[in-house]
């Protein structure tokens, strides 16, 4: 079993990666953590509780400070057009949920799991990076005590989808995740370069929805507004990129990763941009020197990854 | 034929790049322009006299400014290990050539040649972007006369060579190069996406010194000096770097293009990095928009590029 933090901004496909982890039968999922960017934090934790409600998941929610880490950046929008107003496709999530929060700030509720659960636990974060560099800037030892840490962001060897160099992940917080991607922890970087070619068509959608009860068709009833706008990117259906990242934890031998320090660009036209030093590329003396190696993501098998989450999503536990 | 000038830093693969341009049939090679880059500009000055005498080019040289368009830059080192102390891999080049430089600087040299020949100029840059973008800022109007620029430098979808971002002619002097790539003249930028699948083993450059008389013999010898150390990064052979863009001159469709808008990092960890925003991509506004779109190479047959490189280099004309 996978012990799993799920660090996450709902978000559309941040909820479908949410029933993964509920459904998949090797993960126990240990908490839920949220940040801002499909959203504000306090509009994605409004989100994680009604998910946790409606799906009756038992892990608690802690909620993240609704800050970049480096506090003087200027805020950002936040992509409703992807997302819907309520960052869950405009399906009239209610204003508020009656469920109670974890009390801890998610950075802290972070340190404290990890700390009671030395090398088990996975970090999948799959929003700005923001919880875990706080966690690692309160507690910088956790990052010997995390099992691995997963993260869907960044763009490597493909255009960025918020600027031409940069992912949308890592542009909402480029110093956390320089910091993240640099710390003494293994990371794996699921980007762009593989969860572009990762697209659930509607059909998928609709079967899923009509073989996994309930909880699928909220799935899919939320997943409407985003797959409409995915229509200017894409053929036919939703690029679920979060769930990507859930995929790999159960099923690492369906990616491709290449091994190599991995720093991210904070300031400038490339703000936000994931650059990798590949190991055994021979360069004079860089910023990437003397880093931990990380792992990027660059290649996927699409059509298993996609069945795996699907047959997940249908089939419950 | 193709009115050229060849604007270089010769550099090893810089040599074999003018004798490719000198006994290229359907080149006309009007001048060749010198910039710091792969050594000095004292000494890449020296080298082009030194070939232009030993293979009786009529091209007249002029010489470049010896330092970056923003002067406050810090000087960096010449790659000694690369081409060798004296630029043409330690052939104990004379230190002083008896022949006359063009009495204007290259950047001038550039502007008068393309007022003169409007529309007919293509400018063959395989340096620093220096006197290029010396010539656009003194006067921006020849943008509309000259037919086409083509680069050697650069890295677009692989990491760079000087840092994990950047391709060492535009990290020696990124302002120059992004002020080259955003101005509205054609631009087509040969990088190592392409040239570092495109090498020249020993015995094809033994082939060509036995076939192509003294001139193929010299180049030859300048050449083990680089094939020694390419030992590091490639199999067996010479990275043709800046014959591949003259090739391109001559047979553009030896090679695959992406078109989009090109900026150049400036500063940071990721300065001189090349970025594109490939046309046809949909992105929030950006620093890329409203740019001339311009034509990075991501594609090359390098078989046929070798061969057509070999064939000229051992035929002359």
């Amino acid at each position: 079993m996978h012990k799993v933090i799920f660090d996450t901004d709902p978000g559309v496909d941040d909820a479908m990666a949410l029933l993964f982890l509920h459904r998949h039968p090797a993960i126990d999922l240990v908490g839920i953590t949220t940040v801002f960017g499909n959203a504000s934090v306090e509009t994605t934790t409004r989100n994680a509780l009604f998910l946790k409600r409606s799906w009756d998941i038992a892990a608690p929610v802690a909620k993240g400070i609704g800050e970049t880490l480096d506090s003087e950046r200027p805020h950002v929008g936040w992509p409703t057009s992807v997302h819907g107003d309520d960052g869950l496709g405009n399906i009239d999530v209610p204003s508020e949920i009656d469920l109670p929060l974890d009390p801890r700030p998610a950075h802290r509720f972070i340190i404290d799991t990890v700390r009671a659960n030395p090398g088990e636990v996975t970090l999948v974060a799959v929003g700005r990076m923001t919880n875990l560099a706080r966690a690692l800037r309160d507690d910088p030892a956790i990052a010997a005590l995390v099992k691995s840490v997963v993260i869907m962001g960044g763009a490597f060897d493909v255009p960025g989808n918020i600027t031409p160099a940069a992912e949308a992940n890592i542009h909402g917080d480029p110093e956390a995740a320089d910091l993240v991607m640099t710390a003494p922890w293994p990371v794996t970087v699921i980007g762009l370069d593989v969860t572009m070619r990762t697209v659930m068509t509607r059909s998928m959608l609709s079967d899923i929805a009509e073989r996994g009860g309930a909880p699928a068709r909220l799935l899919c009833d939320i997943s409407q507004f985003y797959v409409d706008f995915y229509e200017q990117h894409v053929e036919d259906g939703m690029v679920v990129h979060d769930s990507c990242a859930c995929a790999y934890v159960v099923a690492p031998d369906l990616f491709r990763t290449r091994s190599g320090a991995i720093r991210v660009i904070c300031g400038g036209i490339a703000d936000g941009q994931t650059i990798q030093k590949p190991d055994g590329r021979l360069f004079p003396p860089n910023a990437w020197d003397g880093l931990p190696s990380q792992r990027a993501c660059i290649g996927i098998d699409a059509g298993a990854v996609l069945s795996l989450i699907g047959e997940t999503l249908a089939n419950g536990r």
